[in-house]
């Protein structure tokens, strides 16, 4: 880039809600067991090289997403527009657990009717902290699909999107896929 | 999933042509220097979890951008516009140097016209095989994003997809970014 | 290295049992937790670089230590003693879970009176296939402990070695350490 | 261990000199050259996990051991006289390129005679901030080793520890090893 040239730097401004699931287990040496105890969305996002792209973290409970009860999807709907009526927001991206995803994504399909943004709901197969791990592939990817996606509910996972109302985890092939 | 449930599972099927650049580099402990010897863009793919993404590499060359000659350029053209002729394509990746990653960028959207799938030029500032690299994240979105792109010839690096005729290097910040 | 130059290049030769603990759990996708179903030792030692230390892993099970029965300990020490009197080995090295490994060590020690070569048991306080792990650290320095310490049996963790009467699990600090 | 048991937490005692070599090397993506202007020492002993092992990094100087003048060589000869003369260490590690690692190791051992502690010189064939290093398992070997190894100047790589008088390179193999 020569020095004289004008550049487009203006930031993509993306909102995350952070809600748990298998995307932040991480390994309690007390106990021998993966816990949700510490967050690790902040570290993930650290390692992502995205110079004009802005993302603020909101967290709202650390649960895997089999213990989610209606009031805590309802509390993540709340969220959401919570966020989109503040406007200057041009995208919304969820961290979820994949056994509940689906039902979460259709909640927020119904409750959200037409976002003026995409809004996108991702999470992992294997928590980042382990070996393996799909998450940052994931984030990088949802991140990547909040900016080119049209407004709606979109889940992303292993480099696809997928309409809130078809996606279905495949418990056999470890991804979300799409009602055919 | 429930057992009965019918799912869209027809593959995502991507050539990526290989040229070298800083993406593919890796230390060479006989010479104690950074070298294009050893192809690495294989690997890479590999540690991405993309069940429903086919991606077939073909390998062009495996130089530094600085050194890709007029004649090399051509011959990424050539290989893309075969690519695309065959068909049976849904999307064209292309690994470069990023010093002149512009320059081909240029040369791919002159020469291909309206191709009729997105071809996605990307690389990274820090090799795929160096501490703290965007390689991995690179190729995750520019994965993500030729699935989502419209037809033509984009540039996509750290979570941005930028037009081939605007793209430039932001030497300062160590990006691509996009003419104003 | 001056091509005339004479070097000593014979092996250390070292054969590891292995018997699972928290050295060796993985995460299971399937299941979302932790688990000893697939070997991982074979790996760990990879991708360490030795070029004169030769590793033969000899499986003899893979329990979490609390789980190791007085049956599956003798088992242990069996083996030991095969290994040892087959002769043609420079050290014995022994993984195992944390939790009972002081109570395998002093089975060892008495068993084994005074064996000709080091017998050297360690493990870790993370899984290797965990971020942050100690394995991999502890691995090399088991076999690193195993070439310099006397004959006898030995703890080795965390850049210690302790006799293997005085080894005990310091739960606070998360490390093996010595009764005064 | 028992909350009444007592056990012996009296740390061992390591200054480490830093002089630069290949362990040291990392990315710059401004030149796209490998560069000693960033330390990584310091980052290299936080990943690993030693309770009772406090190290001190003292740096001397970042130089490609093939630039190490006789100056420079003097000066480490210095350094080590005066950290061994303080007393109240219980080892000495240095760090170095491998190139000339074995000259600055007889240096070593003529200036320092019989020190008190062991002094272990150590480096590494892939620089720590590559894919595949050794430089990990080398300074955890070397610390190791600094704990088990007689007092003398001796060199550790690749889980050998080699007297500082017989160290030699070996450039085919990429590894030290000792003259016959």
């Amino acid at each position: 880039m020569k020095a004289t040239e004008s550049v487009d730097r203006s930031p993509f401004n993306v909102v995350l809600l952070a809600t748990g699931g298998t995307i932040e287990k991480s390994y309690d040496p007390h106990s021998g067991q993966l816990s949700l105890a510490v967050p690790v969305i902040e570290g993930l996002l650290e390692s992502l090289d995205m110079p004009d792209v802005s993302v603020r973290i909101e967290r709202l409970m650390a649960k895997d997403s089999l213990d989610i009860t209606d009031a805590d999807r309802q509390a993540i709907v709340y969220a959401a527009q919570a966020v989109l009526e503040q406007g200057r927001v041009d995208a919304l991206v969820i961290t979820h657990g994949t056994d509940t995803l689906a039902e979460t994504a259709v909640a927020l399909h119904v409750a959200l009717g037409s976002p003026g943004v995409p809004v996108v709901i991702t999470g992992a197969m294997r928590p980042y902290r382990v070996a393996a791990s799909d998450a940052a592939q994931n984030i990088a990817q949802a991140l990547m699909a909040a900016r080119l996606l049209a407004p709606g509910v979109h889940a992303v996972m292993h480099g696809r999107a997928i309409d809130a109302e078809r996606v279905v985890k495949d418990y056999e092939r470890l991804t979300l896929t799409a009602r055919a």
